[in-house]
């Protein structure tokens, strides 16, 4: 089997570091490079200790990497910045983006949601959205993917196939998610101090919020019809892992158990997708269920008021919603197995 | 200014403890008997040593308080119990009940959501419902209080003003709500040990919830017309408070800035409520606001989706939807200031 | 009784804010101005939305505050900063400093821990020693006082008595201190960061610490001989407390009872220290006994091996190793009950 | 190369599940049977939803196991009941016991610390016992392994080379040791709610402790010559990991730097255990960096005090402390890599 030669961009960040974490299991990719601006220099055992158990490249400037060397570049670079870098990047280097920068697929979008035109208009139309379990075949040919949002994946892969079959109404879908803090990122700021997070939680973009862009787009795609979400996220006082709780109506002629079974036929062949037996509401997914794993879970729940019903999704944000999904999307880009390096199991507790 | 004489049965419990701490501070009350059956004989220093530092009567079972020395009883027993208990006392003690026996209205709403019949029909019809900003007038009197439950409290608070004027639709309230575990009680269970809740969150009576009932009681009330709500609670990995993220829509002409002036008219005169200033969903109320308070603060924010709003509601589970409450009500009845030793600020961090 | 008006310098911090939230129970007291540098002009519920229910100044820069109408000033600000503010005051306010600025009575040993010559070392001299429970008749009269750390506190009132009474040897003294983050203040830093705090456990300072000078000068001062002690701080995650595992060596002919004993009748007469129950070790202080509050709690056990003993020491480091502490120093400097304004009991869970 | 047949006793408690997890991963061995008596019958995802990603042989009772298609059984049972257990199994069967009924060699000291005579004694003295990095050749022909303890681990990965190499004074060690609340299994007992844990720290077993005798033992063998320590353990608020905090007094003509070196010497070969630079206390081990490993961490430090030194030890305590060791210890008795299976890299954060 073949190998390849990767290196990671922004590998000074909790995904960069997640990336590592799970390549070092990898039988089939080699760690050629680490990029880090700031840290350049530095070895990787002293900005994340907990990697001082694997041998790794020194961190460099992305402009020192030797990228005639590189087969795939994984890029965990800050939203905005990453457009430039991508576009500067010599063009043999299949890349997987995790920034939101390439999601959205038109351009008009992109500017109302960041307020800026895109960087890269033309770059942005080549990217194939990296959802493996709903894009695996354009997957294998991608030279450039990006990389599904934590929230957004959450979000998707319990609609999608119940959009898919019409199996709900297109209006009234309320999203109400809740994530660990890992996903706001390494950077010092106040607000995910450790005492102004623990002992409390809190909504923030109340009003509106960028990732009900990528939600909308994905399912108005599969609907051929727009959909409008209401989509509330959450901090959670913990550091990994996104539950969503999902308010449906169901289509006319349609119960709940209907909606579990689309979910379960839908994911029959999927190896990280797990949905939990139907039994009205009694057991629906923990967030420990999933967490440290590439894998997924769904419940669904009648609803006390007939029509409607409830869907619970759980996943590990730094893994299935970041690096993780990366390595499947890597793994299905070069023809490895799709789980190779993502078999572990949940850590629990 | 009048001196009272109280006991408290389920003095073991958390909030048992809390009505003691609390009470602690209070100038006109004399706490004379505290009951918790198991673990009678004890000082209450040996059940809760945070406790140590007041001087405390030794715990007692309930059959050997002296009940001809004291005015007023707090009852935080568990439900079904309960209303044994309280059929039983004599008839001349005030009672603040803290627990959900008493809170239903509708003997057969009671039967339907407790499985089986209530135990003291009649004793049931004599109870005011505890929840001070809308019953205060008929709390003055009051001989026998059902404190309004925790959920419940954060989801009335924020609607009940809206249901009032007409603002919202009577339809499509969903009520998606977060506790801390402390809310669970000090009782020695696989789910609530700290390895199975730390680090992790889960939904739990997804399908239906017995909080619903009163919460629909409530608002149908206000309303005079019959409100279904769709409630799923939520366990957080904290000890205390609750947040509520509530979606609602607009009753014609409404704006969700209509919204917020209606909770801030409403509210204007209250103590212990805060509505944040409107500023289109960026500041809302987080649960380290109120934490260790009796206060509640409310926040509004508009919906994307026009005709649509978004209320979140923060309250400490253990005060305001406790024992907080529980002495905002015994203020009520004796006419003493309705703040006394309730004034204390949130503990930060 | 009188009334006196305060400022708080460096209000914007943890240990600002908790003497805001002591102060607004203090019936006393009159909060007249507040001061935060980069803040001045924000009001403080906008700093601390958790203050939001009391009615308080706006922050302004300390060069803008009147302070002909301010009798005391706490001074919160950070190390270094501290002692050039203090000597720029009008000389009639009386000072109560929480930094570590004037608490080392000797310049050289300042210097040394400080790596720079002390920049008031005139005004270093007048300040009073702020151990409450050590220094309450110089701090009657006192015009300058120095606050005492909050792991020094932790040390000191375990150990002040055992020295003083010559129970203990003065050699292989060790504590083993654990502290929660806010100690750290709100400073965002990523060390402090939710991620990398949560779920986990590490010593700092460990070759040495500057607490171990203040320390070292109080139990020598105590002993009238020089005392070394073995301290290693380290980080707890969790807001609040400090808990410190105090190793002894007994004097000849003591016993570990003989410790306890010491130390109950030592402190028989003070409201905030609780001597535990000597039982051989069963039960010993937990931090969620003192959490929240002013109070102290110490036990005493005896070691395997005869000639030792370990005592362990808890405070809330915001309250009694801080805010509260100051509070109560206040109330020794102008006369007031002692206790006033710091009754209450510690908030558990 | 071979594969062998387990069975796993103990199923349903954090050990056995931490087993499956990691076994899930080894290509060597097949995982036959589960027992956990009062759960026999449930399927181990109904158990452990977070091993619903495996395929799993139901739980069975243990009489119901046909031991006679089963190589090596691992026990993760209570101790005192293990004792029984063991001596009834076929006696074909290698064993790996992960409580604490054989770690002691000698039959008083285990009377003394239990409080009853071993029920196996001739069984007691087959046991090997199962630090690998110090009985690695005597464990290779072992029938019978005591896992070491996860407190105890921790104290002699750094302290045996130590004594060892006559390096440190044999007396006044003080072994100061924090531990997550894993620790303490998963059972429904009022102190490990997450409400009696969270937000708070204690020590517990502060007289004496059973696992001193462990580290005397371990520690007394290797001087050849009898040591005590002073052990305190303390109760962390976090899930898993412990971090022990050494005092030691240097032996003549050493210094803090010369262990250093003894111990980067020592385990200059083993996969396992990582040395941190030496730089004078400054960069220290902490808890994240091995959670989720197999892996261990020492940090040595000198002390204020010259002839002194202080010592950290981190390590998982359900990993290296408890599963992760019992694999480590089976890849050794069966000729596997010694690091099958273990070479997941710590999850962070």
């Amino acid at each position: 089997m073949s190998h390849i030669k990767t290196a990671i961009l922004g590998a000074s960040g909790y995904t960069g570091a997640e990336l590592v974490r799970l390549l070092s299991l990898h039988p089939n990719v080699q760690l050629k490079a680490l990029a880090a601006d700031r840290k350049a220099g530095m070895a990787m055992e002293d900005v994340f200790p907990h990697l001082s158990f694997a041998s790794l490249p020194v961190l460099q400037k992305i402009e020192d990497i030797d990228f005639s060397d590189i087969d795939l570049v994984f890029c965990a670079l800050p939203h905005g910045l990453t457009q430039n870098v991508i576009a500067g990047l010599p063009k043999h280097l299949r890349v997987i983006d995790l920034s939101a920068d390439f999601r959205l697929r038109d351009g008009e979008d992109y500017a109302y949601w960041y307020g800026h035109p895109h960087y890269a208009p033309d770059l942005q139309k080549k990217f194939i959205y990296g959802l493996p379990e709903f894009y695996r075949s354009e997957l294998k040919d991608a030279h450039y993917v990006a990389n599904t949002g934590c929230y957004v994946a959450s979000a998707l892969l319990a609609l999608l196939p119940l959009v898919k079959h019409k199996a709900i109404s297109f209006d009234n879908i309320i999203i109400d998610a809740k994530s660990g803090v890992s996903g706001a990122g390494r950077v010092a700021k106040e607000n995910i101090l450790f005492s102004e997070v623990s002992e409390g939680f809190s909504a923030y973009g109340v009003r509106e919020h960028r990732h009900s862009a990528e939600i909308e787009q994905e399912l108005s795609l599969m609907a051929q019809f727009p959909i409008k979400t209401r989509f509330t996220p959450h901090l959670l006082p913990q550091n990994r892992c996104i539950l969503s709780t999902i308010y449906v109506d169901l289509a006319k002629g349609q119960t709940a158990e209907d909606l579990h079974k689309f979910l379960l036929n839908h994911y029959k062949d999927e190896y990280f997708i797990k949905i939990m037996p139907y039994d009205e509401g009694r057991k629906m997914p923990h967030t420990h269920y999933v967490r440290g794993s590439n894998f997924v879970m769904l419940g669904v729940s009648p609803d006390r008021i007939s029509g409607k019903a409830k869907i619970i999704s759980v996943l590990d944000n730094l893994i299935k919603g970041a690096s993780g999904q990366a390595i499947q999307n890597m793994n299905i880009m070069y023809g490895f197995n799709e789980e190779t390096a993502l078999q572990q199991l949940p850590l629990y507790p």
